[in-house]
């Protein structure tokens, strides 16, 4: 398989930056096959990607020349991903198995990009058996009212498999400021409902007695604020007349496995930046 | 044109309730054309259409022999409309004419059943031109931070008029419960959100500041509390990476047009029952 | 659990039929818990839900009580279905198991009313595991270019088992005529297009030369005629510039996944009336 | 008001496309504000944005210097447009007003890049009020079975104000070839069907016969094939059981009209390229 490159790019908007970017690459003898850029109020966003070889072999590597680019901006910030070195996915449930299901499929499909899921963590011992079936390595870790009390013995697990990306499928527990510091990469998050609206534990019910007409889905990063974290993707579905809250739930469960699913293979695609607590996501 | 007449109809959930409708109507040799029902959590809603003639010479004249199935139930209410009278819609506006003007189009389309638009309030000049296109009587009320300095003035439009329904077009300024009261008739109005995100004036610069992936608009039964009545109709449009607030306001235009006039159109229809600060729509 | 009853019934449209049909339930004493009726340009349908005991004990016993009331209209044609009854549901499959895969995890997650999938056939062996995780029987059937040589080994198969449905799960293969018939249950398929558009073997090639910007999915019953059937469920997702056809296999999969599995949940909850080579799909 | 340019380019995909084209610009000291490029199979499509002076005084003069990046690629196609030109946009209408005026209101509302609405042609005087009431200049036209006798007509109408683009709002007419290579400028129509499904002049009476879920509107740039020209834009809306033709009709007109102005919008902010039958659409 060719190996493929992106790199992810952030400053504050000016003249001269797609120049610059084009040029450093056209300098280095790469042909640039896919170009995306956005502005915002005051910044500049970019994703390039590129296929074969190139002269860097690894990302410090590549930042280190690259420092030239980045210095003639302000506010700069950026990363770099080879697509050759496999992902790893770790993924926490609880006892709610329909977004982590979606994401074993599309694992298993080839929909996310060289990635494995290393290890599965649940606080319910009723999603063994999913873990069984794709054959994931399955830790049950019983959870508490008070985070301390679990988050211990599950960075150790995360620990022991470094993922590249942890998936939170409807695992439902507030992690805590110190929990998503050690655990070293991002965490996405499905919320069960369009955020803003009705953060917490009972979105649907809240939803049912405000009477909106749409329910969503909502997949973000996750920050200590609950619920608060950088908005990745957010979809919708309708509600009729005389739906209870257990349809609801049943109907919003598909537009949670899409939305979650969608953000995850963002994130694995590397076609995210965050900033000012917001996500910019490519193509 | 044939007379169609409907029956909206709710009470609390138990068996029976559809059996003793249809058989007052059958009793009064009367074929239902439409039936539509729902039930809610203890509620059940109905809604029933018929043609042509029928013995009741008002709805006055209706309650008092329907009265007798209605007392079967229990927290029954009920209305009656008979779509040969013209309704008249009034409309405020304030400078966004966008609402104002679909409106103003279905109704001349004849999207709504037969129904004039009697009025069109507004609190810039800007506005009257919309009027004289569509050869609608038109008043400048100027508004003032304190409602209570203009709204006796539009009360006095209203009370000559006598509207079945009136549309805040974008109109943006809060209405005091006096007013509401003394209107003498359901006011329908559009927020430029997807409630209950975002209550309030700057909608648009609050989904640009969370970063949200969809923005939306909600139309709402008004209550006194701001931005709470029961919803009628919402709906969504995918926002773009690098959106300004500028082009969320443009393409919310199209959503807001479409849901403001949705339930416009739900309300001339006699489609809506409201309770429990939520709105039953029928199709 | 409760027993769920419920009744489709499909007539020539005239005066009296609501009446006519809700009288017959209040005979014998049963309350409809559920109504819902349409018209079209000259027929009238209706699906009727109750609850709890009812004096016949099966179909042929209440189409014998009900005939006085069919034979009041004309073109009449009913079904009642029981729900205590468990519904079987056999499964073809071909190599792409995506919307297998989603009919399975929907009917482990309880989303069919009392339904089992008793059966499995695909002409690929690389489905089986998917029988094996969810513990379905499965037989795998080679298939030729001519259906007649592989037809004959699956009837005998659902003969075996009598299934009260069979879906079609990206399978692919042309069913004859014969086959239909033979089966003694309705089939439901889906069709990796927007129907009519793209009708045949390469819908995703097709709908890339002609530079849509919409693809979609279409699930329908089968008749002879080769993706001519009556539809059922249909749903569209977007495609971007540049989109390859492989890429927009990919995406079109979730639409697969999504109308199909509706459609099935729409045929097992006894909530279609097919008539005139249409669909009437009750909510 | 500061000048707005862009570039529309497209050539056969290879290697350095994107740095020729950043190079180009950088050499004549313009910063490039927007890059935006796709690669289907084997071609390549950009547009590139740039504000403020630039060195050429027209299209012919920049493509004088341009033809040295051109000439290093296979295939090549491109043009320039500079926003501070008003464009001129010719409408045709026939007895169906919501798509005109639909065009009419986002002209007004400056949705459109400096444009104006210079005539309006339509074979219905009733056409003609809403002409009046956005004070556009109206010429009706008869038309016949045979379309070269009012042609003549109609191009004399177009020679007399040059209009950059032309926009078939439900004109409903079949175009000669003749009459499409005189106009001199880009035509788009309004198709109120999800094409190609229902292609010709009953789409609705189609769609409602076939019995599809969905029903849709196709805007496209017109071809002397009927109904068979590249594809602009493209959306659908739900039809519930029981809907009639005509209420199709109605549900249908909200979304031509979206479709249509879209479609208008994309050709007057130049983001569209047309290659092999297809539209490339840009951001």
């Amino acid at each position: 398989m060719e190996l493929t490159s992106c790199l992810l790019f952030r400053c504050h908007d000016e003249v001269g930056i797609i120049a610059a970017l084009v040029e450093f690459f056209k300098d280095h003898k790469i042909s640039i096959s896919r170009f995306e850029e956005y502005t915002d109020a005051s910044s500049f966003f970019a994703r390039l990607e590129w296929k074969g070889d190139h002269p860097w072999s690894n990302g410090v590597d590549f930042a280190k020349q690259f420092q030239s680019v980045a210095a003639q901006f302000k506010n700069t910030s950026f990363r770099v991903h080879f697509f050759d070195q496999p992902q790893k996915l770790g993924l926490f449930s609880s006892k709610e198995p329909h977004t982590l299901i979606e994401a074993l499929n599309k694992c298993e499909a080839g929909d996310y990009p060289n990635t494995e899921i290393s290890f599965l963590i649940a606080n319910s011992p009723s999603i063994e058996k999913y873990a069984k079936r794709y054959d994931i390595p399955f830790h049950y870790v019983k959870t508490y009212k008070d985070p301390v009390r679990h988050e211990k013995e599950q960075l150790q697990i995360i620990a022991e498999y470094s993922p590249n990306l942890i998936g939170l499928a409807r695992y439902m527990k507030i992690l805590t400021k110190e929990f998503i510091a050690a655990a070293g990469c991002p965490i996405v998050n499905i919320h069960h409902s369009f955020l803003p609206s009705f953060v917490g534990a009972k979105p649907y019910e809240l939803a049912y007695e405000r009477g909106v007409k749409l329910i969503g889905a909502t997949s973000h990063y996750v920050i200590p604020a609950l619920d608060q974290g950088p908005i990745i993707e957010q979809d919708v579905v309708r509600v009729e007349p005389g739906d209870s809250v257990e349809h609801m739930k049943r109907i919003g469960r598909d537009v949670e496995k899409k939305v979650f699913t969608t953000a995850l293979g963002k994130a694995l695609q590397h076609k995210t930046i965050t900033y000012d607590n917001k996500t910019i996501v490519f193509n």
